[in-house]
C-alpha cells in the first residue's frame, strides 16, 4: 500500500502571514540528506544578545544534537547565534558516530556564520539509527549565509518537515507599554511522535528583549500546559525540541509583560494544536477538559488516560459516543475517582451524572456531536478543585497505514 | 462494516482436553440477556470446604459484582460455594441499579443451589452502562442444579465469551508426593480490555487441598507474572476478574507443594497468552524480554512501554524490523536506560549492540523473524539484573475494524 500523503482533512486552510522578526534571517537548502527534490536544511541567523530558551525530550534515549543543543541553552552572548535543522535523518542512536556529526555540523555553521560554536543550535529529524551523512549538510552551509532573508521564514517551515503533511506557522503582535512586538513561531510532527520519520521540533522568534533566565522559566512553564498537553499515540520521540529566540531587535522589554507572556503562551498552545491536527490518520481533533478532580495533576493523569486510550481514538473515529470507554479510562488512570460522582459531556451533550447515565441523555444528540471535526469530552470527577485539558486526534486506518503498511 | 467475526489465526487447533476436577460440578443455559441462540450464563458448583482465592481489576470504576465478589474472598466455609456469570451485560457503570440486580442474582443463586449468599461469587461481562435485566439469569437459576455435570467446563468455557472467537483452557496435573491431582482452568478475554463488550474473566479449578490463606498467596503473587504481563491494547477493563478454587476432594494436600505451585502458574500462565492470541485483531504474538535492568520494576516498565507502543504494535503487524522504534520506547519508559549500553534483538538476531546498530545486523535475518507468527523481541540493558518477560500482540486494520466501524 503507498504511504498516505494526501493533507490533513485538519488542516488550516492556508499558511498563516507570519510578520518579519527583526533581528532574525532564514535561508534554506536541499542538501539531499535523504529526499529528492525538496529543501531539507533550513538556518536561522540571529543576532547578537538574543536570549535563546528550550526545552526538549526527556527520553532516556535522546540524540546527539538534543544532548549538544540542550548544553548551550542557558549562557548569554553579546556575539550572534544560529539556529540549524536537517530533515531526514534524526542522528538518534547511532553511537560515537551521532556525536562526531554534530562536531562537523556545529563547527562548519560557526564558521559560515561568524559566531561561536557554543551558539550554534542544531535538530535533526526523520529516519533513527543511520548514520547522518553530514558532509551533504555542511556543503550546503558555505552558500547559506548569502541566502539569508527576513521574509523565508515559511520556506523554514517547509525545510524542517518530515511525515508532516502541511507546515505549521503561528504569530502574534503583543502591546508591552504602548509599543509593539512581534512573536512568529514554526513547528514540525505529525505523530507524538514516530521515531523512525517524524518528531517534533518548533521555533518561535521574537523581537522582544527579555531576559534570558525569565525566557527559559516562561518556556519551561507553558511547555507544561501546550506541548506537553497533547498526544497523537502516546509514542515520545528522541529528539524532540523546543527553542525560543528573542532577539530584543525591537529594544522593547517584554520581560515582565503579562500581555507578552500570554502571547508566546497562545503562539505555542496554536504550534501544538496544529500539530495533533496533523496527527497521523487523524480525522477529527479532540479537547479532553477534566474539572473536579483531587489536583491538577490528577486531572492530567486523567484526561491523558483518555486521550492515550486506542479503545476511545477507535470509538469516536468510528463517530460512537462510547462514554463507557471513557469510565474505563478514567478507572484505570491510576489517579482519584469516585465512580458514583462522575459526570461525563461530549460537547455540550451531558451523557452521565452522578455515577450512571444521565436521565436526559440523548443518543441522537451526542451521536451529532460526534459527527463533527472538532470533539469535546468534559469530565468532572466531582472530588475537588484540580483541571486540565489536552489535546489528541483520533485512530484511524489512515494510520495503520502510514506506521504498518508503507515500509513492508 | 460488518464486525470482525472469524477467529483468530493465532488461536489453539482445538479446546484442550480438560480433566474432571472432583468437586465442582458445571451448567450453562441460554438466558438472553443479550445474545440469542447462544448460552449466556454459567454456574459452577463447589463442594463444601473449597478454598477459593481470587484476584481483581484495579480500576477505580470497577463493576457491582466485582465490589461484592472482592468483599467474599477470603472466607472459609464447611458449606458449598457457587460460581456465577452471565455474559452480554457487565453490570459496571449502573449505579444503584447494580447493586440492586448482584443482590437478586446472589440471593436467587444461593437459594439454588443451598449455598449462603456469602459463598456466591458472581461476574457480568459484557455492555457497560446499561442495566442488568437480572430477572432473565433468575428466571433460569431455577433449572441449573439440576443440569449440574462434571464434564461441562467446556460448555463454561463457552457461555461466558463475548468477544473472543475461541474459548480458553488449560489443564495440568501434578504429582503431590507421589499422588495425582489437577488443574482445569478457562478464561475470556480478547482485548485487555474494551469495556464495551469484553472483560477478562478466569476461573480456575483443582481437586487439591489447599490452605486458603496460601492459595490467595500463590494467586497474588503468580498474577504479576502472568495476567499482570499482558497487553493487548494497554485499556483495563472495569471487571477483571480471577478465581481459582480449591475443593480438596482428592484429599491431597497440596499446600507446600513446589510441584503444585509451579503448575498452577504455568495454566494461569497458558491462559493468559491465549488471551494474548485472541486480541482484537491480532494476528502475530508478541514476547517481550527484557533482561539487564537496574531492577525488576525497571524491567517490566521498559516492557510493557514497548508492549503498549502503537508504533511497535504497527511495525510488528508490517513485518518491520523497525527496532528504532524500540529505542524510542526504551526512552521513553521513565525507567533508568543508558543509550549507549543497550541491546536490542529481534528472535535470534542481534540488531543493536552498544548503543547502536550491530556491525553483524542483517535486516533479511531480522526481517525474516518478523514474517513468522511469534515474534521475540529481547532487550538487555546492560545495567543490572533486572528481568521481565511480557506477551502483546500486533495492532492491526483488525483492531480499528472492531472498535471503529462495526457500530457507527
Amino acid at each position: 500500500m503507498a504511504k498516505v500523503t494526501s493533507v490533513s482533512p485538519l488542516a488550516p486552510a492556508k499558511f498563516p502571514d507570519l510578520p518579519v522578526i527583526d533581528g532574525v534571517l532564514f535561508a534554506t537548502a536541499a542538501a539531499g540528506v535523504k529526499y529528492q527534490g525538496r529543501t531539507d536544511v533550513m538556518l536561522a541567523q540571529l543576532i547578537p544578545g538574543t536570549a535563546i530558551a528550550g526545552t526538549f525530550t526527556k527520553s532516556t534515549t535522546r540524540a546527539a544534537p538534543v544532548l549538544d543543543c540542550q548544553s548551550k541553552i542557558g549562557g548569554i552572548s553579546d556575539q550572534g547565534a544560529a539556529i540549524l535543522v536537517n530533515s531526514g535523518n534524526a542522528n538518534a542512536f547511532t553511537g560515537r558516530n551521532g556525536v562526531v556529526s554534530v562536531e562537523a555540523i556545529t563547527s562548519a555553521a560557526a564558521t559560515a556564520c561568524n559566531v561561536p560554536k557554543s551558539r550554534v543550535f542544531t535538530s535533526s529529524t526523520g529516519v533513527i539509527g543511520e548514520p547522518l551523512p553530514h558532509e551533504r549538510v555542511t556543503a550546503v552551509l558555505g552558500d547559506l549565509p548569502s541566502k539569508l532573508d527576513a521574509q523565508g521564514i515559511e520556506a523554514a517551515a517547509n525545510a524542517i518537515m518530515t511525515t508532516d503533511t502541511f507546515p505549521k506557522g503561528s504569530a502574534a503582535y503583543v502591546n508591552v507599554d504602548g509599543k509593539s512586538v512581534r512573536i512568529a513561531g514554526i513547528a514540525k510532527g505529525s505523530g507524538m511522535i514516530a521515531p523512525d520519520m517524524a518528531t517534533m521540533l518548533v521555533y518561535i522568534f521574537t523581537d522582544a528583549l527579555v531576559e534570558q533566565s525569565e525566557l527559559q522559566s516562561m518556556v519551561s512553564q507553558y511547555t507544561e500546559t501546550t506541548f506537553n498537553c497533547i498526544t497523537v499515540d502516546s509514542d515520545t520521540s528522541t529528539s524532540d525540541s523546543l527553542i525560543v529566540a528573542a532577539t530584543g531587535a525591537s529594544g522593547i522589554d517584554a520581560t515582565n509583560s503579562h500581555a507578552f507572556k500570554t502571547a508566546l503562551h497562545d503562539v505555542m498552545l496554536n504550534l501544538a494544536q496544529q500539530v495533533v491536527q496533523d496527527g497521523e490518520g487523524a480525522t477529527k481533533f479532540i479537547e479532553i477538559v477534566v474539572s473536579g478532580a483531587a489536583n491538577d495533576a490528577d486531572a492530567k493523569t486523567h484526561a491523558m488516560a483518555i486521550a492515550n486510550s486506542p479503545l476511545i481514538k477507535t470509538a469516536i473515529a468510528g463517530q460512537d459516543p462510547n462514554w463507557g470507554r471513557v469510565v474505563m479510562a478514567i478507572g484505570k488512570s491510576g489517579a482519584a475517582a469516585d465512580r458514583d460522582l462522575l459526570s461525563i459531556r461530549f460537547g455540550d451533550c451531558i451523557v452521565a451524572k452522578d455515577g450512571w447515565r444521565s436521565p436526559d441523555y440523548s443518543e441522537d444528540a451526542a451521536a451529532a456531536h460526534m459527527r463533527g471535526q472538532n470533539i469535546i469530552i468534559g469530565v468532572d470527577l466531582g472530588l475537588g478543585t484540580g483541571s486540565a485539558t489536552v489535546w489528541t486526534c483520533d485512530l484511524t486506518h489512515g494510520y495503520i497505514e502510514i506506521n504498518a503498511d508503507y515500509r513492508s
